[in-house]
Parts: structure tokens; sequence; C-alpha cells
């Protein structure tokens, strides 16, 4: 429980691109609505560099060891987009550094609010984050020139720790619903174990309905303007919540709208979902990033430590900016304002509320 | 070729639920745009039963024996839905027998138009019907009590062979663009191994475009209004062709309207893309069924087998009779009509054009 602790540290992990301009905007939020305890030395803002693509390739590693050490010495994380090599990319073929930091910290709940009041959409994913179809990382294997195997891994243990945080949270917000999500009709054996684990676990809370579906009618159900409020908390295996939270944080205005919390037992990491932009840093326009997604993330990382009251106050405050952005008057995409300025909106709107 | 063809065999198979319902009426369709040909023998129409969920659990297998060598009789197969059984239902946990289906015949081209003019959507998707994440069946494996593993298998040439498929159609239909969809920057080994066929195989098709995106961010990406009508022709693995197309499939009015065609070396199926809807039928309304996007199939069927005029006299027709449906007037799903009274409508429509 973190209101019992004297001393949060906070780590603060650039990433790469747009990374480190839009995390150094949600950086001074953080400063701005946390700054008595930051003089009272209860909360310390702990800047980790290093995990760039650079240092990466260097170290043929998906997070440096030294950068992986710092991590450790954290208690939540705010985290900017980090560029996952692709081929023809300068840079060997390693992991994404976000998987191997969910791995490595056993981040396994990944959890995607995606809330559209006039749409009638208040979405929260439950994403499992360390197995499934991401288990193995690149340790797929080349059998030969023709043939080429990847593993897909579901345990007891992993599969019930998502589920029970699913249905915990859809029993204390009163939600009272949970829908799973898998292609237990194909993948049998491991979605088979997930969606038995489910069935298991929903007989210990009578008070939450559930319902399953199979992830590709579920992409279709999403777009469905009449039926789609129907849906409250989802659980999913990685990959399903990978894609089905893509899709959904659509509806709200795109991935870089929408904050991802990856909690643990120890550790906690909050990221914008959208990727790193390099081309946008290439081309100098990295100012004009937009750190409304990773914003939304420290908001999420606030309500995680016990700052409950600033974490409403923010998510009111960008709610506002929200709603001035789609006037067109103030924004990174549209109008040619920087992060910087969005920023300065948003406090300047917590200075005032 | 079959224009070159004396004899063309036609199996159909109804299937479970409200499959033998809309396959009969689809059959009648067929019957009436063949009717010379089947006079003449050129064409003949050859029902195969016993594809029924009760056949397959007596025998605990996906395609009973007997069925599978009638299918091998076939030059092309209509197919109703079958029934894939799941956890709680009367029957053993066999294999989808759709699944089964194309690998047995090895139906690797699984093509599914969606097509909405006024939205300015017309999408070809080629999706890879035979490996993937589908590639071993039921037969993963649970290690334990604990762990669970399933395995995604893809070969050079069964990428090979889905990806110029779709690149012959984008160069013969003068779309001259594909767009392949994978998660290669986590499922590293199979999926790179995709996208990289892709990229060798473009090589040699200069006049038409390819790009390339994940997954999760094309699930986005079909949503957005202003920028979906840049996609054509799609090619993807198994399970996001699977995920994909039913979220495209609710663009045009559900899964309920798309037909899908399986297409192999020596074989080809085609197919309504929803399911068997049991309960309809225990309920007593298996009549009222909308055989829409099984004579939709049948169309798929005809242009495959040669018969293109007729092929567009039904597409032609079908759009009529939606159109009469958007009018409320003659559906199954929503006054109240018959699968009989639709289909005999399209025949009224096809006679009188
Ligand atoms: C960047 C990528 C590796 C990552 C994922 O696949 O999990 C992203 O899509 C996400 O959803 O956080
Ligand atoms: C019924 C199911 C096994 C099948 C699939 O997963 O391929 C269906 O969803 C489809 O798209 O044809």
């Amino acid at each position: 429980d973190f209101k019992a602790k004297d001393k949060i540290v906070i780590g603060v992990v650039g990433g790469d691109g747009i990374g480190p301009f839009i995390t150094a905007e949600a950086q001074r939020v953080l400063e701005f609505l946390l700054s008595e305890d930051i003089k009272k030395g209860r909360i310390v803002l702990k800047v980790i560099d290093g995990l760039t693509i650079e240092n990466r390739a260097a170290c043929g590693k998906a997070i440096p060891d030294d950068v992986l050490a710092e991590l450790k010495t954290c208690d939540v994380i705010l985290k900017g987009p980090t560029t996952t090599p692709r081929e023809g990319d300068p840079w060997p073929n390693i992991e994404s550094a976000n998987v191997a930091m969910r791995r490595e910290l056993d981040l396994f709940a990944n959890v995607r609010p995606v809330s559209v009041p006039e749409k009638g959409i208040d979405w929260t994913f439950y994403r499992e984050n360390t197995e499934g179809a991401y288990a193995i990382g690149s340790k797929g294997i080349h059998v030969n020139d023709d043939l080429a195997i990847d593993f897909t891994v579901t345990t007891q243990e992993g599969s019930d720790r998502i589920i029970k945080a699913a249905f915990d949270y859809a029993r204390k917000s009163g939600k009272n619903k949970v829908t799973v999500v898998t292609k237990a009709n194909v993948i049998k054996t491991t979605d088979g174990k997930f969606l038995d684990a489910a069935k298991a676990i929903a007989k210990n809370y009578p008070e939450v309905e559930m319902d399953d579906w199979y992830i590709d009618i579920m992409t279709a159900k999403l777009v469905d303007e009449k039926r789609r409020s129907q849906f409250k908390v989802l659980v999913l295996p990685n990959l399903y919540g990978d894609i089905l939270t893509d899709e959904a944080a659509e509806f709200q205005g795109g991935v870089g709208t929408a904050g991802s919390a990856n909690i643990g037992k120890q550790y906690a990491m909050f990221e914008a979902i959208h990727g790193s932009a390099p081309r946008m840093v290439t081309e100098g326009r990295g100012q004009y990033a937009d750190p409304c997604s990773i914003i939304r993330a420290a908001g999420m990382l606030l309500e995680h430590i016990g700052y409950q009251e600033k974490a409403e106050m923010l998510q009111k405050a960008l709610d506002i900016c929200g709603l001035y952005e789609k006037k067109l008057v103030l924004t990174g995409r549209d109008t040619g304002a920087t992060g910087s300025e969005y920023a300065d909106y948003v406090m300047e709107t917590l200075s005032h509320p």
C-alpha cells in the first residue's frame, strides 16, 4: 500500500523518438501536481536515461543491464514510447523494450480504460501482459529455410491473476460485468485454458455477470453503435488485448489519446500506447508531438500511488483541454501548438479549475 | 481451367443449425441460374449429407471419413455453417469442421471481399488459410496442470502462395496496392517470415505498391472513416485474417452479409462467414434464417467456375434485394420473411432484370 509509504520513487524514462519530448511534459505536470511532496522528499522523480535504441543496439539487449537495475530501484515508472527495431532498420533485431520490461518487472496486468461518454462507451480492458503469444519474445525457431515456429504459452497462475484483477475491478467499480475474449474455438489448448480459468473464477463472484466472445466477432461488436455499450470490463490474453485496445482507442480519438497502466505485484509502469514516431524528430518536429496520452498515463500513475484527488483533478483538466482541442484552438496535431504549450495549458487549467 | 471442363461437380454441404435451411436456398438459386447446363449434364449438384455435429461427434473426427471422401469427388463445394463444439456442449471437443476442411483440401487462400461503395470501402482480404495459429488444430500441449503451449507455424511455401495470389489479384484488378498485415514486431519468427516473404515477392510486381501495418493498429485504421479507403487488397496470416475480416464485414452490415471463398490448387469451397445459430433451429425459426451470405458465396462459386456473367447477374440481383431489404419490406431479419421468400425474390429479380 502506497499510502503508508514514506518515500515513493517515480522513474521517468524518456525512450526514443518523440518519447523524451512528451515525457518531459508529463514530468512537468507531475512536478506541478506533486510539488509539495517532492519538497518534503516523499516523492522522488528519478530520470532514467539510456533506454534508447542506440544503447539497446550497442549491447544487443531489449533493456541494457544498468537501465534494468535502475528501473528496479523505482516503485513506479513513467515511460515514453520506445522504438522497436524492424527489418531494414539500422539496428539488430532486438526485442521490443516494452514487451521486455513488462516481463522483466512482471507487470502482468495491462489496464487500458477507453471512455467516450457521448457514445455510451466506458470500457476497461484487462490485458494479460506477460505471456500468451508474447511469452517467448523473439525466441521462435527457424527450423529450416522453409519452416518457422512460434509458441504461445498460457499458465494457470498467469491466467488466474489477470482474470481475478478484472473481476475485482468489476466488483469494486460496481460495473459487475466481465467479458472474456479468446479464440478458444481454434486455439484450444492455451485459450481454452484461459477461458476455463475465467469460468472457474467467475464462480467466486456471484454478483458479477460473465460472458465470453471470440476475438474475431468482438472486433465487429465494438463497431456496433447500438450494442457496444453492453461491454464494461474485458479480460483478454496478451495478443487479443493488444489488438482490441487499439481498435477501442480509435473511438476515443486514436491511440494518441489512451494511457496504459502496466501493473505487477512489486512494480508498475505507465505509458502512452502510441509509438515513438522517430520521423517527427528527424524532421525537427519533436516539440510538436502531442503529450496527451502520456499525461493521461501520468494521471493513472497518480491514482496508483494513492493521489486519487490529484488524479481526478488532472483527468478533469485533460477533459477540458480535450474539449478545447476539439475546437481546434490548441492542439499539437492540428494548430501547430507545441507539446510544451499544451502542458502549460493543462497546468493553467489545473490552477484555475 | 474450368472453361475447358466437360463436367463440373458442385458439392452442396448443409452443415449444422441453420446451415441446411440457408444452403437449400442457395442451391435453388444455383439450380435456377445453371438449369441449362444442369440439364446438359455439364453441371452436377451433389448434395453431401453427414457433415453434422452428431455424426462428427459419433466418430470423434472434425470430418467423418466418408464425408471427406465424397468432398474429394467434387470440384467445388458450397458449404453451410458448421457447429464448432465448445466446453459445456454435449459433444466431444473436436476441431472445427471449417478449419479441418481448409487443411484437408489444402484450401490455402481465403478470399473475402467487403464492399460498401457509399463509404468508399472496397477491400479484398487474402487470408492465409491453412497454417499460422491454426496449423496444429487442437494438438497443443498441456505440459502439466499449470502450463499449456500452442504453436504457430509459418512456411515459406505457405506464405509465398497466398502473397502471390494477393499480388496477382492486385495487378489483375488494377487496384495495384497490397497491404501486408502482421505482428512482426513481436511474433518475430513466424510473422517476420511472412513479412519478409511479402517484401521479396513485391519486387516482382513493380506496378503494385506495397505497405505493411501491424494488426493492432490495422483494427483502428479500418474504423477511421477518412483514411480507410486507402486500403484495397490485404494479405494476412490466418489469425489476423480471421479477426480483421469480421471487423471489416461489420461496416457492410455484419458477418451475415459476407461470403468467403476458400481456394486451393485442386479444390475450392465457398461458405457464409457467420455461424450455425443452432438456437434459431431449436426455437423453430430455422426457415427465417437469412440466406444472404451463402447466396453471395454461391455467386463467388459461379465466378470461380467460369460463369462470370451469371455471377455478375446474381451480384446485381443481390444488390437490388439488399436495397429492398434496407427498406425493411422483405428480409429474414427484420420483417419475418422466410429465407425461401428471400431466395424467391432474388430469382424473380434475376428473371426481370
Ligand atoms: C509496441 C508494441 C510492442 C506494443 C505491444 O504489442 O504490446 C504496443 O502495440 C502496445 O500495445 O503496447
Ligand atoms: C468458425 C471459426 C472456426 C472460423 C475461423 O476461425 O476461421 C470462422 O471464424 C471464420 O472466420 O471462418
